[in-house]
């Protein structure tokens, strides 16, 4: 499948090297793909895209313009406004997989959240791009876990919603590829209300465990 | 241990049962206990305590004079009228397990939340009252699970938080001997806002899975 990622963070690189591995066509989609890739040193974009040479860059709008599939990894409080940058019709008839969290900063730590409970930032990418099929997903775990959920001593739950089935089968597909053998779908895209509210406890819950290698299992 | 149960509905019910047959003395508050007794037909109060007569019941006051541990088991839209009916000095020194959630079903279903993100319902019963050991517990599971944990496959977390270690402890003891095997210290009671934000995915959950016979495991 044709992915675009849109973000070149943690999240981004991590996801975007899996689907490589996997046998996807992968784009990372940046602002300006040459500032990206001349950003060099450890832990930069630069280094990390020497040592994934089968994953490409390009515009956001590039990326998003060949893919079936597109990632949004950016960050939350950024997500509509990089969205905003694929064009009025990129993102049409798309499956847009929502990775992100609406974390808010600004207040210190731990983070807060921009919107919750009424409503959610999933549901905000949606009805700013009524003809995307946004698919809520793997915002309950790190990168590692999305991307190896293997690391963890047995397998936890991960867990989708949105408004189009075919764009929830896609993605319940390519979440199984990466290893995730217990996927909840939960509804429509309203859903991520409760997901995206699950990052408090997770927050804490990195703190009382000492580390982000966690996930939660739906014992039933 | 002295109990006092504090809510005449299912979690308070389930609870005080349970925690009577373990050996505990055990007394349920409410308004007007003749008014509760009174009660009687399938599902009331009158016939549940004549079926568990190892359970006291007496007004809010006197249930909490006697009692070491309170457990709010109240609408968590109620819980702070509830609680000033145990009077001015009735929670001092106690430790008060809070179980309730902030619900607020005025918009209909699913629920939202009343307090959230930067305050909780545990902590406002902190504030309320300075001199009670307040510990969030048991909140993100229904009262079935709550009391019966083997009801699962397999054991699940429960979570707690609170700012007073001897309380945490007491409490840590007792849901062990529920059958908790897996309890996790989120830290200060501000740790509350994690674990009522966890309440909107379950909701949305018990529609997933068709029922509300499930908790979540920290796997790690």
């Amino acid at each position: 499948m044709d992915i675009a990622i849109l973000g070149t963070g943690l999240v981004g690189r991590t996801l975007a090297g899996r689907f490589a591995e996997l046998g996807h066509t992968v784009t990372v989609g940046t602002r300006d793909p040459q500032a990206t890739l001349a950003r060099t040193g450890e832990g930069e974009f630069g280094d990390w895209a020497a040592q994934h040479r089968a994953v490409g860059i390009a515009t956001f709008a590039d990326a998003v313009g060949a893919a079936e599939l597109v990632v949004n990894a950016t960050n939350g409080g950024a997500s509509l406004d990089v969205l905003a940058l694929t064009g009025p019709h990129g993102l049409a008839g798309k499956v847009l997989m929502d990775v992100a969290n609406p974390l808010d900063v600004t207040h210190g730590l731990p983070p807060t959240l921009f919107v919750k409970d009424t409503d959610s930032l999933g549901e905000r990418i949606q009805r700013a791009y009524p003809a995307a099929r946004v698919v809520k997903a793997l915002n309950t775990v790190n990168a590692m876990v999305m991307a190896h959920p293997e690391v963890l001593p047995e397998p936890g739950t991960v867990f989708i919603c949105g408004n189009n089935q075919d764009a929830k089968a896609t993605v319940t597909t390519l979440l199984a590829e990466l290893g995730h053998r217990d996927i909840i779908d939960l509804g429509d895209i309203t859903g991520a209300r409760g997901t995206e509210m699950m990052i408090p406890v997770w927050v804490r819950l990195w703190g009382a465990l000492g580390g982000p290698a966690f996930n939660f299992k739906v014992v039933r």
